[in-house]
């Protein structure tokens, strides 16, 4: 592969081209587990549109596979290496071209990272909404790559929301530009939107026009702890019922509330099943916030906590945002994530809480429970292969009841290499064939991202 | 082509075929001026996803073009028949399947009315926001066909934000289900989004699952008037810098002023060059409206009039309302429907003026201006084919000024037939190739909706 690393350090710069293992060593994954990952030949980083496209150009004329990469903070496998592959890192590539507040929008490269954006925009009063967990690190053409989500997208959305326009490299170097600057357009099919979401399969996004909101007012936060998970289910039925739009509301179930006093000693008690948070951020909040506490109590929640303020509502989010770390002290852990009509979030609950009873293992959820989007956390011990086993078992158990459910197997974190046999299963074989034919217009030799997706 | 019809015949009920001349002519146009329509050779009307299925089968059997047509109020073109083909009207598909306040969505068959499934959301408390001047004609599968937008898109977005699934009939017939019923879900490549705008060149759909929102409290308007377009646009400008989100923000230049009062005895002052109308409909409607009415003077507004409740508010958007109407009984009018960035918005309609001025022709411009997207109206005598000649050539002119300004020939009527040309210019030959080929992995044998769009 010398005539490989030779070509591509011809049209980029110096310190641009890396093929010390180490560092190769360090670009091969992302975080997912349960997922393996090749030997990159080389690993690039590029600096301008040009040298993207001279790295296209050369993989395409040497069929070397090119595995675009972010922050490597995804969960399914979808940046990690491939045997031979050129990683295109595509991090240095990070300028915040333009924030414009009159038309909403900013220009920006795909390295720029989710929270610089979000602080850029706040400089104007405005907000980038989509936040995975990751924001402070993962970037925005990670974000596009994957279609991220985030704790907002009850009531903001998601990543495909907010992308307008794209500048992308295609599999032969060659470079397109889709959608528009302008808030509407219907000129020609939506290619921004199915390159949303595609993992670096059909090109290689280089800039993206993203649409910004003004920011809202801080929001206000209830806890409502609840005895049994169908209690709190039909809680978060009867706030979207009756036209309440939270901006966020998140579920942890009692594993997930257990592990959480475990670490904090937050003093919640352990015959809490179910702690839900609701926040709003409207001018009407506190009304909003007293409607959902009647919810709550006639729902049978055994207590009901709202916050006086912006302090208190810190305070009640931490619980959410220590659930991960949580639980990772209690073992390997494997995250799932699976979403299905919030109308069957209690079904989906009390399901995971049956396969691990069944499988004799600890399974945590949290869910983003206004978009019916669950993230089971397996949690098992790696150095035990039978438990591990199980682990495995469990995860396709659970996306088997998120179909069965009517749901999806993955709200936000995408397929990658994780879900590719299951992307079929939902897809069946007409959207499978096309999404196929699909791949192969953009890139007919394969070497955008192989493996991943299909 | 007698054996296309019986065959047709075969597989659809009593009454669905329809071979009368004076039926196959009312149905081989849509509402479009400067459109040339073919000669169907048979209009259709299916009632059940297999007779859909049915007659694409047939289609492609014999290799004859099928047009989808649903209430055929668009104004590209994109319904009109070809020589020959089958016209596909999906009106009979009219049945509202479901409405779910608690996942909030609804699932239609295409043929049904807009204005049909605002009702039904109603009766739950939830909205459909999409909502084109024709609401109460056009079907959602003709929404979904153009990606049709409306007057709540400044707040609300357009179609293809609320449409989550689609099952769609092929051109070999075979049924694709697209999507999802969750609020969430990144399983694949988007072809719902890639469905959505593409004026039923690629598939037809016989089903959607559309997002609905909480019914907003109705919305006061302010109306302001200024002596330039300057002015106004400034204080659009200023509008969304703040931070604003009005529901509705309408602009109506000083032709469009004189045409409305000339009609209805409006009473606005003559001198008025510009109108603007702004609309709230949150729990904070009365203090937006008056910031808004302070940013207008300040603005250089001549008349701010803030509506006191929902009578007044009504009477205010009457003026909109009537724009078309009231330039109609003016002569013949070819509406355009260019978007640009909402900064450039009195750059876009200054420069309209100077084409109406060196082409001697009356254009009239409505705007939803909080989205930047204008629709120039203009007026001709349809008996003079010198007048005729300038009508065609100032609607190119307007696209041509769109582009310029960083805008899309199209912001929500679609390409159709009228557009073609400019598609391909505002693509470029990269996107322009990839559009056509991902055509014909859905239609290889072309004979969806043919020479629309491209």
């Amino acid at each position: 592969m010398g005539g490989l690393v030779e070509r591509l350090r011809r049209g980029l710069p110096e310190g641009a081209v890396a093929v010390d293992p180490d560092v190769m060593a360090a670009y091969a994954h992302d975080m997912a587990g349960f997922c393996e990952a090749g030997e990159p030949a080389v690993v690039v980083f590029p600096e301008t549109v040009a040298q993207v496209q001279h790295v296209l150009r050369t993989a395409t004329e040497l069929r070397v596979p090119v595995v675009p990469q972010g922050a490597r903070t995804g969960l399914s496998g979808g940046a990690n290496a491939v045997d031979g592959c050129v990683v295109l890192s595509m991090v240095r590539m990070n300028r915040i071209v333009a924030v414009d507040p009159v038309d909403r929008i900013a220009v920006v490269q795909p390295g720029v990272v989710n929270a610089e954006l979000s602080r850029a925009a706040a400089k104007h009063g405005l907000v980038y909404p989509p936040d995975p967990s990751s924001w402070e690190s993962c970037t925005i053409g990670g974000n596009i790559g994957t279609g991220a989500g985030g704790l907002c997208c009850v009531k903001y959305g998601v990543t495909s929301e907010y992308v307008l326009g794209l500048e992308v490299v295609l599999a032969d170097g060659r470079l397109l530009r889709t959608g528009r600057r302008t808030a509407k357009g219907v000129a020609g099919y939506d290619l921004t939107r199915l390159l949303v979401g595609s993992e670096g399969t059909l090109g290689v996004v280089v800039e993206a026009v993203v649409a910004l909101r003004p920011a809202p007012e801080p929001q206000l936060v209830l806890a409502a702890e609840f005895g049994s998970v169908d209690a709190a289910g039909a809680a978060v039925c009867e706030v979207m019922a009756r036209g309440c739009t939270p901006s966020l509301m998140e579920l942890m179930d009692a594993t997930t509330v257990r592990a959480v006093n475990a670490m904090a000693q937050m003093g919640l008690p352990e015959s809490t099943r179910a702690l839900l948070l609701v926040a709003f951020d409207g001018p009407d909040r506190r009304e909003r916030l007293a409607e959902v506490a009647e919810v709550c109590a006639g729902a049978g929640a055994t207590e009901v906590v709202p916050a006086e303020d912006q302090a208190e509502s810190d305070l009640l989010l931490q619980a959410r945002r220590l659930s991960l770390p949580a639980m990772e002290r209690m073992g390997t852990t494997m995250i799932d994530d699976v979403a299905v009509p919030r109308s069957r979030l209690a079904d989906m609950l009390n399901g995971v809480a049956e396969i691990a009873e069944r499988q004799r293992l600890t399974i945590g959820v949290v869910s983003h429970a206004g978009d019916g989007n669950t993230h089971p956390v397996v949690i098992f011990d790696s150095r035990d292969p039978d438990e591990t086993g199980r682990a495995r078992e469990s995860f396709d158990e659970i996306m088997a009841l998120g179909l069965e459910l009517g749901g999806t197997v993955t709200g936000e974190h995408g397929v990658g290499l994780l879900k590719r046999e299951w992307l079929a299963r939902e897809l069946g074989p007409v959207g499978l064939e096309l999404q196929r034919q699909i791949k192969a217009v953009f890139d007919p030799l394969g070497i955008l991202n192989p493996g991943k997706t299909f």
